[in-house]
Parts: structure tokens; sequence; C-alpha cells
């Protein structure tokens, strides 16, 4: 029933998952690039992807913690230092350029990093990703990073549609998106090399592409949670963050 | 900032939580139990429902794993041979009960218990439920069970609203629910007592209080995931199941 594929061919059925699942064709993101929203939704939007995003050093470690070569390790801790920046400098790394964004909309950061407002719906998304991280193969792990394939489309499509269409966005608050243009692209060559020359039997194949659509299902299942809560029909669960509560504007 | 409550202030605390966020309040529910649903609509309700009552023997064999106390283990015990039965009868337990609902609707077994067609949110939340009780306290483990000292209502209203209102439903397939009636409250006095008694300082209770707040929003993303996908506005995620797949009739 399940084939060998080549590299080339396991490439391609990898690049046809995120054709068809990755969360660009999610209406959230169509409407936030479109110039739909309003600023809360899209105060909304930062709020809750900071879970995402504190959660991309947690699961790296995880995956290093895993690695037993010398040579893996190297290259993939760049991806925590990317994240987590140096101590130096607070505004450095992913995770504080975040923060700009999420600042810049005027939300209070202490609310933003106690999650508190968070919707579960999110949480629980990205404890999933870790989980997976730790529990399936080192392959499969590995595989579930792949969804930076297809990041630098979304990114520009995002810059530029929100710098065009909200006067409230402004380049400087989206300066994590301009790094990441640059660090995805090496992330997934090195990751996609990883996972063609690595999943050598059908088994592992199909498991790397099950770990790449668990991991589109995860982007997604984000912003559907979103869309419920903050633009139709509008239902916010009991506890998550209200449009006015924590802005200080 | 936090005051020791005595036992029954810690239980009004906790029962003000249910009055205010247990899913008996969830627009999804309200329209199942007042007969709003189509058919598929409930179908897709009993099929991701499948998800949390095949993570309750789970997280409960979780919480008896954390149990150092063979009077604990004891009780707690009950609640897996509730839920998985005897060997000698298929057909007994919580879980082949729920299996007995799907039959009913039309739904195929095997696709059910895959998952497959599960939205990832049902799944996330789950996985969310067996992490909490693997991870907190044994204390908050036993207070997230407390979601069972609402239930007796919710089951009422439900019976009596889908043998009312949907002529597909019968009480055959809804066998699952006269069980809960006399199970959950007996496991939910049980575990009232345990916290009221062992959370004795502040710090305890407001963990007790929120690991039931935790309970009541992993309950509350599942029906919110399908709302989302099934009722309004309707966006079903990749792969996710759609009216008429898995149906026999």
């Amino acid at each position: 029933m399940t084939t060998l594929m080549s590299p080339d061919q396991l490439e391609a059925a990898l690049r046809a998952i995120g054709a068809e699942q990755y969360h660009d064709k999610h209406p959230f993101h169509r409407r936030l690039h479109a110039g739909d929203l309003t600023k809360d939704q899209v105060r909304a939007w930062a709020l809750n992807r900071y879970c995402y995003q504190r959660t991309i050093p947690l699961k790296d470690a995880a995956i290093l913690a895993r690695m037993d070569q010398v040579a893996l390790r190297r290259v993939w801790r760049q991806r925590i230092i990317d994240h987590d920046g140096d101590a130096g400098d607070g505004a450095e790394g992913g995770l504080a350029r975040w923060l700009a964004l999420t600042d810049g909309l005027g939300l209070d950061r202490d609310y933003v990093t106690s999650m508190r407002g968070a919707l579960p719906a999110a949480r629980f998304a990205c404890e999933a990703y870790v989980n997976f991280v730790q529990r399936r193969s080192l392959l499969e792990a590995i595989a579930s990073s792949l969804t930076e394939l297809f990041s630098p489309g979304i990114i520009r499509d995002r810059v530029e549609g929100m710098l065009a269409n909200y006067d409230f966005v402004t380049e400087d608050i989206l300066i994590y998106f301009g790094h990441r243009l640059d660090q995805a692209p090496r992330d997934a060559d090195f990751a996609l090399d990883h996972v063609t020359r690595n999943a050598t039997t059908p088994w592992d194949q199909q498991a790397c592409l099950d770990a790449l659509r668990f991991k589109c299902g995860m982007l997604w299942a984000q912003l559907d949670a979103l869309y419920l809560a903050y633009v139709e029909p509008g239902m916010i669960p009991p506890g998550a963050w209200r449009p006015g509560e924590a802005v200080s504007e």
C-alpha cells in the first residue's frame, strides 16, 4: 500500500500538504492581510499568537534535548538563539520582537506574557506541539518544523498587506517578520534536507508527512479559535480577552 | 491577597465557577438539547466527543498512577472500571456505551475510534487534560474532575431534550447517560470531600479553583470547535469529518 518515494517525490508530497493545509489559506489570515479586521481583532491575533511564539524556543529546546549528534545540535541551537536573543539587550530575539508588536498595538505586556487572556484553544494547540516533538521520533519532530518552507510567502503578504491597510501598523512594530524572512528559509532548507535524506522507509516517509499535517492542523486550530471568538459569530469563551481589556491608549 | 477559606466557602467558590463556566451554558449544547441541530450536527458532536470519552480512563489511569495511598487507589480505580467495563462483554462500560450512540447515529465505528475525522482542536483539548493531571499536583488533578458536580443537570436536560426533539434519537442509544447519572454524583462527592479536606492553604485552594477553571475551559473549547466547524460559520478544518463521510444508512 505504501511505497518508497525518492527524496524529490517526498519533497513534492511535503509541499503538496502545505499547498492544501497551511494557514495562509485560513479566512482569518486573508482578512488580516486584506485590512478587513478592526484594531481589536488584530490585537486578539497578536495576543494569542504570543502563545505560539513563546512555544517555539521551548519546542526547539525539547528537540535539541533529543539530538544525540553534536553536528545536529550545533545547527539546531541557532533556532533558540534566534528567538531568545542575547541577555545584554532585551530587545533582541524573536520573542522580544513579538512583544514589540503587542506593545505597538497598546496591549499591556505583563498581561500578554501571563497568557491569562489567551484563548484556551490556542494554548492547547501549542501544548500539543511540544508534546508532539517530545513523544514522536526525532525525525517526525524535525519534519513538523517544515511549515517554514511555506512561511516566506505568507510573511510577505502580511507585511505588505498590514502596512498598506492599517494606519495603526508601522514597520517598526512588524520587525519580527523581517528577521524571519532570513531565518525561516535557512532553517527550512536544513530540515528538508535532513528529512529527505533520513526518511528512507515508506513508514518513516508517511510519518514525516503526518507530522507536517499535524503541524498545519495546530496552526489552523489557533486561527479557528480566533475566528470564532473575535470575528464570527464572536463567541468569546469565559475568561478570554475582551476588547478594551489590558489596553492602554 | 489570598485568604484561607473554610471547606464550605471553598465548595461555594467551586460551585460558582461551574455556574459561570460549565459547558451547559455553551450555545452548542443549548441547540443540541433544544432540537435545533441537524442529524449531521449531532453526528459531529458524537464523533468529536468520542475523543473526550476515550480520554477519561486514560486521565484516570494517570491520576491512579500518582496515588500513593491504597485507600485512594481503591476508590479511584472504579472510574476506570466504569468506562472500560469487563472483558467478557464488549457492550459494557462507558466507552462502549458511547459507541452505541455513534453506531445509532450511523457513524462507522472504525472511523470514530481512529479519530481521523475528529477536529484537531478537540484532540488538543483532551491532550491538555491528560497533561494537566500528569503535571500538576495530585490535589489539582483531583480537583479538575469536579465538573462532575454539575453534570447531572446537563445530562437530564440532554436526555429529555434529545428524546423529545429528534426522531433519530432513541433511549437505547442514550444508554451512556443513564449510567452517568448514578456514577457522576458518587465520584463528585468523593472528589469534593477530598479537595475541601486537603486544600488547607490559600495557595492550594486557589490551585484547585484554577484546576476547575482549566477543566471548564477544555470542555468549552471542544464545543467552540464544533460550533465553528459545523454550526456557524461552518468552517470545517482540512481533514476533519464532512457530513456524509463514514456514514452508513
